[in-house]
């Protein structure tokens, strides 16, 4: 299947968000993800779905030793060879479903990233087993995903209780993992559901202690500009850290 | 304040609920609680919130060593003393949000457990600080709260979606902690909310490796059993253990 991120609807309203126009800084959630990542100084860090490269060039100025962007989007890797590029990092196509990484890449990186990606992915324990294995011992894995309260509606939207007038996020089918399709930036996207539980445990079945937990809910006025995703203080997003055992 | 399980009313209504009579068996969450408990056998056991004692008792038939159980409810230690006690165990007055354990319980358990009773606590940080002293270096904390998700609102109800006709747990204010009043057996009763991240950095920063996260959901035949709280596959509890580092 086309990456969704390969349809041009959907590619043009991305590139226009603030994420992909300012970088780091438009990302509303970085402040708090920053604070689980470690001193960046002299590592190399791998990028799953690194987009437009924002992060791989950011770890390379704080000093990072290299960076590896995988991406499985053709548009997403040639504006990331425009615009954030360096002859510390390389940039790859790769699908991250069905990536396997080989022999020469055990214990070879500090840190491994991911920004909103790992919620599209299918394969999700097959991956982290093999983030481990790249990772050196005592490295750290920290990503970013929509939180599973967000993705766990079938619709993606508040409801307003007729009774009060207030608007609610309606929580609904959080236990039932899988696919969800949802219609965003004017196009068909998918995205995997997964409960907290599941986040947590496929990194304590996979040799990870994790360092790090964080929730993303955004003030009343960020929501409001969200227009229908602009939900009553319901957590957004769930950033973790952890580290190889 | 009086606790509320020594309000006469609410007493006799908790009393008559599966988890009451029935003791461990009738607490839907503990087979997926059991699974996060090490081997009991020749452990020493601190209880808080024990309750009728069901878990003190339980402990001591698989083997701990000794078990220690506090409640600040009056009622409660009057039944567990006449339903579950044994030589092994102790059960004791004691208000947690105000419990200082003295020097001489440094080191001395290999196993504190509370159900259903953190949520209820205000001085969660200083608790956590002081459950830490007390366990042994590879010592386990565990417990089962209310989960957010559901302490989160004010009103702690379902709402219907008019347009769908379908019931949704309506979630909102989940970042703002503190008091919740809601009614329930018949009775006010105040908890407090916190977010999951809360819950895990209370642990995270007080000397804690987390080992295992789990969430209570229910059937839909139990969830329809629970009346109002029948929410529709929304979490319940939250079952979190972590190891003293």
């Amino acid at each position: 299947m086309t990456d969704v991120y390969d349809n041009e609807v959907f590619f043009a309203e991305y590139s226009a968000m603030d994420r992909s126009m300012k970088g780091l800084d438009g990302a509303p959630e970085w402040p708090q993800y920053q604070a689980l990542l470690p001193e960046l100084h002299g590592l190399n860090v791998l990028d799953l779905g690194c987009g437009m490269g924002w992060f791989s060039r950011w770890a390379i100025d704080q000093g990072a030793k290299s960076s590896r962007g995988l991406d499985n989007s053709h548009n997403m890797l040639v504006r990331a060879k425009e615009m954030t590029n360096h002859e510390d990092i390389s940039y790859e196509h790769v699908n991250l479903d069905q990536v396997s990484f080989g022999g020469d890449m055990k214990n070879k990186y500090d840190l491994v990233h991911s920004s909103l990606v790992l919620h599209y992915l299918v394969n999700l324990d097959d991956l982290v087993k093999q983030v481990h294995n790249v990772l050196v011992p005592g490295g750290t894995f920290s990503f970013c995903i929509e939180h599973p309260i967000f993705t766990s509606t079938y619709h993606q939207d508040c409801i307003v209780d007729d009774k009060s007038g207030n608007t609610y996020w309606s929580l609904s089918y959080y236990p039932n993992e899988g696919t969800r399709k949802i219609h965003w930036l004017n196009s068909d996207v998918e995205k995997q559901h997964r409960t907290v539980t599941t986040y947590m445990n496929v990194l304590l079945t996979n040799g990870f202690e994790v360092t790090g937990f964080d929730e993303w809910f955004g003030s009343r006025e960020m929501l409001a500009s969200f227009g229908k995703y602009g939900v009553r203080e319901s957590p957004m997003f769930l950033l973790m850290s952890a580290v190889k055992k």
